[in-house]
């Protein structure tokens, strides 16, 4: 039983929304550390050393500003820093997440175009291309694309989207949300020619909620000198000044750095490209057991599948808030619900972070039985499914 | 990655050996306050509270001692306790604890009549009894019985010893080691007419090693008055009279204490025949899936089936060690050996202690992923028959 | 020694900055329980009796939002929640913070008058009130005001600040900077008519930073309708509609809010007044080993003392940091820098939070005998002038 | 507010007494790791070096033996592996605890000279040695002394002991109870030819209460080989064996291993001698307040001073217990109570362990602020003393 369960459940609650994540005893074991003087020498070296090793998990040699606030914040970090009241961005609607994004730009003055999708792929490349192509002025200032959208489970290809951009001869910045990807999924900073990188703790970064990132271009630094949207907390300018010797313009957010320190060593020695792979493995699993249930999954487009989580469409007239209530009810895992559009109609399984094969297993077997205990008609085996190929590939 | 494992593995480890246990967060965080002065009065009223409560766990009203010592002690406690040199004891051989313990009363200067068993089912309840008529001079001054023998995951009838011993009309005392079925399975120090009841912290408590229990009739404190086998950390008369009043005569394992505190509460949230339930119905699931692979539970007797363990023979041929190697290599979970003629044998699964439906299904599953690793011939859907059951009773 | 210290020293480092305080043992545990599911069911009623149990803090009864993020975002939120670009604003420069206060407004397009002090007292109450006066339009739209002054230990008088903005008849809104003083120095929201509380978790509130806080006036809340500073993450309104069912409108810090959880149930056990009576009480002790020692402390104004922190002026031609270096080096004590034009000229002692007297007592020793190791001219006996106080006032 | 406190407290309580002493947060962070399989292979690489690092603070190259009990059952291991039923030994009464071991000989069948003391000194070694020489026929199996007499704060001096047994030619084993002197005061167990080391987790190793150890030299394992005592837990040879591989004959307590692990790794880190020096520096300076006071200390042979505790003796007409309780009520501080004749008439100051200068003078003034409180004579400005001391020592 955790502590702020209502009833008493024996075991280990399963977290398996896509995010936060269970968080490893490591992680929260250096979290647990006295928190320390923020302006004394110990933490210049601390900071300093851990701003340099987390540029591995962005590939990118370039800074990475670290925010004492959660994701939402780096969004807004990565707009204020480098447009103007009244800029064009040209954004993607991959789905709920995409959708809070152009939210809140409009709320900070920024003129959107909307890339609509039917919510069940990454962004679509040709209509990116295409839209830059036709901005002859060059008005459009920042293309922004979530890599992997937590609501459908959804992998943008940014390496394409920079292709297109590059082929359309276009100057504008390319902002990316790897808030569900980063430490998961595949993804490289530098190479793609990304402007700003933002990211999450609470994911594959195996921490809880509570830090966010930006990764910053050159090419996004020069833009932010002229930027003129109001900033204060999340200017990168002092930011930047105070990271230089390993410290921060305001109090940072001590324990969760001891818990980042510790997070990113965990997954240097996995060692990045084996942690992709696993991630890989555990989707491809759980998307067998699905197709063996008798479901589809939300993401229609195979290359653009997610590796950190799948959304699963329920059969019309069934109610995916009733199975997800009955699971937790019943076998005391948490997956996530289907968000706008999406609520009620998928659940989303999250297979991402410090997790291992018996973990996913012990998933797909809590939702085959929730959908036996909620009467949702399947065929009986997708469990089998997913450790035939696990096996085969362990 | 655990802390102490020696390459980097993601996810957390399933630790499905029969003890020690998967210790749940609210233990450890109890066992993470600061140890206070176990001479001070607050200790006072803790120790007094829960050398109270810790009784509803034994089923008993009588009083219960706490060693700052792991079970192994508490047997040497038992038989100190309550016997001379030269005392003659009738033990019965269910397996390698039954034999340890036979080992050491020899070595404590016990004479013991050991009754025989195929290691494949509980205690002979009828050759006990014949022996018990047979003492007609009643030299046997007590009769040892391992109610859950760990190492087959066979669990002698206690009840039946009991009537056996008073059909028998003998006085001897009834010592029983519930080391792995305390919290776990049915037991009932006061209903069954046990004198001493020997336990540890480390299975169905969910704490790590470190305590050990002795539940004491008042037909055992009489006869410890008498018993002569020199003893002095185990002797219950300092710890009964320093209990008295919450304190103990030497130094407590004072941080497993809070521990033992918040597991005790745990299992009365629940309710011990919740857990029990629980228990049963875990190891009915797990003999499922056993059986449906093909093969034999080493249990041959359905009455004497354990809750808290199962342990699984392999067939002829096959290793029970690589398989276990195999498993813990590629899917991070470790079960319990084969121990003394059974080593290679067989392999034990664990499903006690703070332990939930989706971990059985990940334990199930990493058996039978570990099978086809190892290619262990055997029928694939195992996880899918302990699923079967398991939701048909969630 | 610490997980980050540079060199292995022997017993608990002491933390004496003016925060982040040390976080005490129940609220670490608190925060070590695995991250939860922020949609689920068990987080709803975790927020909601959270949402309700914080206010007691402030002394409101109406809204306080929390952000996960630090308290320099909730400066930001206090000001795009109820500004608009342009708008004019009255702030009192009693320190570093009110200074930096002030540098955020300017970032964020707001102009401001800006009522000076000497750094050697709380807000000119008196100059407040004239410039209330002198404002007929009403241009000034809200008067900034730092509780306790951090960078100095004054506290200003926020009942009188209130006073005086009655007196003027003046309708601006008052914001209110309580980061060092909630929960250390008495503070009432509503009796003071403050309209928008800010706050952070890593003073006396006793966590890790992390966290922070508006509570918020239905004056502010109607300001805030028509407010015209682009905000998004501190937008008042999507929280306070999450908030009415317990749930936040992005992830929130969860394992920070089970820390708040346990740290106000700290402070409503102890009783706000009896906590505040021990930090009035630590700071006179220590005020007393100050003046004993021949220095000055730098607040000149007694009303103004603050309770939670101490700024000790060092004697001219000796240097603050120096002897804050020698400190950290013989007797593993961090202690406040000079802030701003304060640099090497004050050191601060913080002795608020979770905080006893006998750690006290260390802090105040390590301070006299590093003023003796760095060879700081003083008449020795502080202490013991400390000690005399406390003895007299256990 | 510690868990267990009765009323709430703030601050961190300062545990005084002379053991347990204050975990060091990375002992307990390692304690937190999950317990792990105790027959896997990891255990086994865990085990191997954990047993051979221990050996350094013994300063040994033979065996360790680590037992999953608290110290007393060391003294019982030490005794019932070296000696037979009836054997004679030589024991030194130099207080509660050398008292304590005298009974537990008695109980376990051993026969006793018992050299007095009056408390107030380390073993005397003149009549040691006298009762050796007088000793023709070598009847004297064993001599057993206390090296640190926690009662009395009396530390004996080991390396007169043995070169008085090698003066009187005597073969005897030599015995010796490190509990409170282990790691926190210089000893050797190769160089000064003890045979059996016995020792404890509690004190100077910073664990909790839990483990115990004997470090064992060839001539008493030779003795072992013969020594008839019955013993089966506390047995070397099964221990020894499995020891070989990194293994314990039954379960270890897994978690008290980590933190021993950790422990061992600060106290190297450290170095020794910088632990020993340390230690000695908090004595002079804790006897030199205690003298300020105008209290004479228990101990009243300077050679025998304890570095890891000082026993205060109170004038006559005041009560030790009710200063204590004053301090405990007032300061929350737990000091050690006199123990037997001792009871009331001193008091009892650990400073041993991990432990710092501003502790030692937070310690301090809890004694002399409680002197105060309780009314009891004595000359104000003991901590000034220490202060003194110490910071010409720093």
């Amino acid at each position: 039983m955790a502590y702020f369960q209502s009833k008493p459940v024996a075991g280990r609650h399963f977290l398996q929304i896509p995010g936060p994540t269970n968080v490893p005893d490591r992680v929260l074991r250096a979290m647990d550390n006295p928190t320390m003087d923020h302006r004394g020498p110990d933490f210049g070296k601390l900071g300093k050393a851990l701003l340099e090793k987390v540029r591995h998990v962005f590939r990118t040699e370039g800074p990475v500003v670290i925010y004492p606030a959660s994701g939402t914040g780096a969004w807004e970090a990565a707009l204020t820093n480098t447009l103007s009241p009244g800029d064009r961005v040209l954004m993607c609607e991959t789905g709920w997440f995409a959708h809070l994004w152009h939210e809140m730009a409009g709320r900070l003055g920024i003129v959107t175009d909307f890339v609509k999708t039917d919510w069940r792929r990454g962004a679509d490349v040709a209509q990116i291309e295409q839209r830059l192509r036709d901005d002859r002025t060059h008005a459009i200032k920042a293309v922004c694309v979530v890599h992997n959208e937590t609501s459908t489970g959804c992998t943008s290809r940014i390496d394409e989207v920079r292709r297109a951009m590059d082929a359309a001869g276009h100057p504008a910045l390319l902002l990316v949300d790897t808030i569900s990807s980063l430490g998961s999924i595949d993804y490289r900073h530098d190479e793609w020619g990304v402007d700003v990188t933002v990211a999450g703790s609470q994911k594959g970064l195996m921490l809880p909620p509570g830090l966010s990132f930006n990764a910053i271009s050159q090419k996004a630094l020069k833009a932010s000198e002229t930027a003129k949207l109001p900033r204060s907390f999340w200017d990168w300018k002092p930011m930047l000044a105070a990271n230089a010797t390993g410290y921060f313009p305001y109090t940072p957010a001590t324990n969760l750095l001891y818990g980042l320190d510790a997070a990113v060593d965990m997954l240097m020695e996995e060692g990045l490209d084996n942690v992709f792979a696993r991630h890989d493995r555990h989707a491809e699993a759980t998307r067998r057991a699905v197709r063996h249930w008798g479901f589809e999954v939300q993401c229609a487009e195979p290359r653009h599948y997610s590796s950190s989580l799948t959304a699963v469409r329920l059969p019309e007239g069934h109610s995916a808030n009733a199975l997800r209530a009955t699971i937790l009810e019943k076998f005391n895992m948490s997956l996530g619900n289907g968000l706008g559009p999406l609520n009620d109609r998928v659940f989303r399984i999250g297979h991402l972070g410090d997790f291992g094969d018996l973990q996913l297993i012990g998933t797909l077997g809590g939702v085959e039985m929730g959908l036996r205990a909620a009467d949702v008609p399947h065929k009986a085996g997708g469990v089998q499914a997913a450790m035939e190929y696990l096996s085969g590939n362990a």
